[in-house]
């Protein structure tokens, strides 16, 4: 084994500590990646929290990150010491089934496994994530980086951006469509740049109302206001498709209202169960939908995309050692828009 | 006013009383229909329950008609006394709202006038429905029924025909589809029906699997059992297309398991509010949506193809003075596959 250091959760809190954890030796089809920046993606808090089921004894986090090639497998090809990567939430599957064989791992049928709380296909271990300085990893689930791509910007591209670039995709949006993005957060705002780039007409639904400019900055044509009740009234039944990015429970009936007819909510914030009013969707054969990340050929798309359309988040970058400080403004929703750590101050004893 | 005679509900039961209505004096765009026959539809039994918000003291059931016409106005093109028509769910709509000139008056936003249970929107009369012999009705709302159908067995295409026909052509279900039918029923057995005439691969879902040579014979290629966990985790991700006919409270996890990627439920049976397990759309990014009826040109369509098909509803004809006991074998499932009201009795003094 080899060693490498990390940041930990130990108890539920966002008080992670400074460990050293082990990474197992190089396997044939395995990459070393030194992690340069990881994002801090709102389900490291659930995990954290230990809503998603996942083991938080030991948990660290980070499934969204960039770095640099530092060792390869024997039977690596396409990549080479010192070259840009990405990771982003799933480093294994078995690849042959019916998901796998379309292209979409993430929803691998026997047991994906997630880049961090997974459990390894081969030796059994649990994964642990990129709050660390470096990360073994099968080739396989290892991506370019784009060399326009800044790198830190480009981290949460690997789970917020492919989180939101899917359900746009599979709803076919583009010139014409007329999409609205509930929520401009880590994930919204990502949402805002890529329909936007799309050719779609965007809107913001948020109760931040102080948010329009930024909306319009990322692409949006503007914001809706949703705690005004005249605004919604207005805006009723006026989009083809709106991305939910909203993390906290929330009511869905306010958001299917807005939709045309045949529109899709596509609900990719919200991990707990909800309850859905059928009847709204019934007026207006209005669809309800959800999507977990993606597969590798959607997220190879979307970094080309996203480097042909110098899309990257707008990210406040902290040194790693202010992880815990980065959670809690995180959970406060304090961060325009996404925080990505610096893992370069692992090299350096701790303080 | 005119008189015609007709079957009413005053006390929530189905012990339907036999009484003189008044329908109104024909306005310029209106026809007089003399209803031929008219089918017993689920809805009818929810309405007189009360359980959909409509009046049930003076209640009319009866939204699936055919008929002959009687009278028109003067300013009806299109339509001559004799003619063989029929009439749906709806009988008046705005006509202007987005919905309207989409051709899908049944989501009108400024209230569309159901055939029974509605409100005029020239009068404010409370509209009463087919269970009657005769209906004045705008010529608009009225379809040529093509000669080629059974008049007996085309009335439930008029509800239960167009409520599967729009969900199956809003999915664009066709050859290569594979769709599975939830529900042997009123509306189920028309779904697998035009399912099967729409080229797709079509199989039955149902608690009662004594009724698999009925699907067969429907032209469903066989039926699985639903009471069989076994055979649902074989069909486990198998349909792209699911329509939910079932009219009784039932939980959707287990038909939204059987969705394939980006496979979609329309629930079409159930108007009761009903908890959706979100998580479970994720997992492959399937949809849910529901849908109410059929527009006007999406009625027309679905009529012109059933004529092309030879489709019409497996029917038992019953006299109109057996209403009751169809209501309540309709209330236990006990009808392959719709009851029709034959009402030429009411022609004759009662009873």
């Amino acid at each position: 084994m080899r060693t490498t250091t990390a940041w930990q959760s130990q108890d539920n809190s966002t008080r992670l500590d400074r460990v050293a954890i082990e990474r197992r030796e190089l396997r044939d089809d395995d990459i070393a990646v030194r992690v340069d920046f990881c994002g801090v993606c709102h389900s490291d808090l659930h995990a954290i929290h230990g809503l998603v089921g996942k083991p938080t004894d030991g948990l660290v986090p980070g499934h969204e990150f960039t770095g640099t090639v530092t060792e390869l497998g024997p039977s690596v090809t396409g990549f080479a010491v010192g070259d840009r990567v990405a990771v982003g939430t799933l480093v294994d599957s078995c690849g042959g089934c019916v998901m796998c064989r379309a292209g979409q791992e993430n929803y691998c049928l026997n047991g994906l496994v997630t880049t961090y709380g997974g459990v390894d296909r081969i030796d059994g271990s649990i994964t642990k994530g990129g709050y660390s300085r470096e990360y073994v990893v099968r080739a396989d689930f290892v991506y370019h980086l784009p060399e326009d791509l800044d790198a830190a910007g480009a981290a949460p591209l690997m789970c917020a951006g492919i989180t939101v670039w899917e359900p746009l995709r599979a709803a076919g949006v583009g010139r014409g469509s007329r999409v609205a993005i509930a929520g401009l957060g880590g994930v919204g705002h990502l949402g805002v740049k890529f329909a936007a780039a799309l050719g779609a007409e965007v809107m913001v639904l948020s109760r931040t109302p102080d948010k329009a400019n930024d909306a319009r900055a990322l692409g949006a044509a503007g914001l809706i206001d949703t705690t005004d009740e005249e605004q919604l009234a207005q805006a009723s039944g006026r989009f083809d498709f709106i991305l939910d990015t909203i993390s906290a429970p929330h009511e869905l009936a306010p958001l299917i209202n807005l939709l045309a007819l045949d529109g899709t909510l596509s609900v990719v914030g919200l991990p707990l169960p909800t309850e859905v009013p059928l009847m709204l969707l019934t007026r207006g054969r209005r669809k309800l939908t959800s999507s977990g990340t993606g597969g590798r050929r959607g997220t190879a798309e979307m970094l080309a995309f996203a480097a042909d359309h110098g899309i990257t988040a707008d990210i406040e970058v902290v040194p790693s050692a202010e992880v815990s400080t980065a959670l809690d403004r995180l959970e406060r929703g304090d961060v325009r828009y996404r925080f990505v750590l610096d893992l370069a101050d692992l090299d350096a004893p701790a303080a």
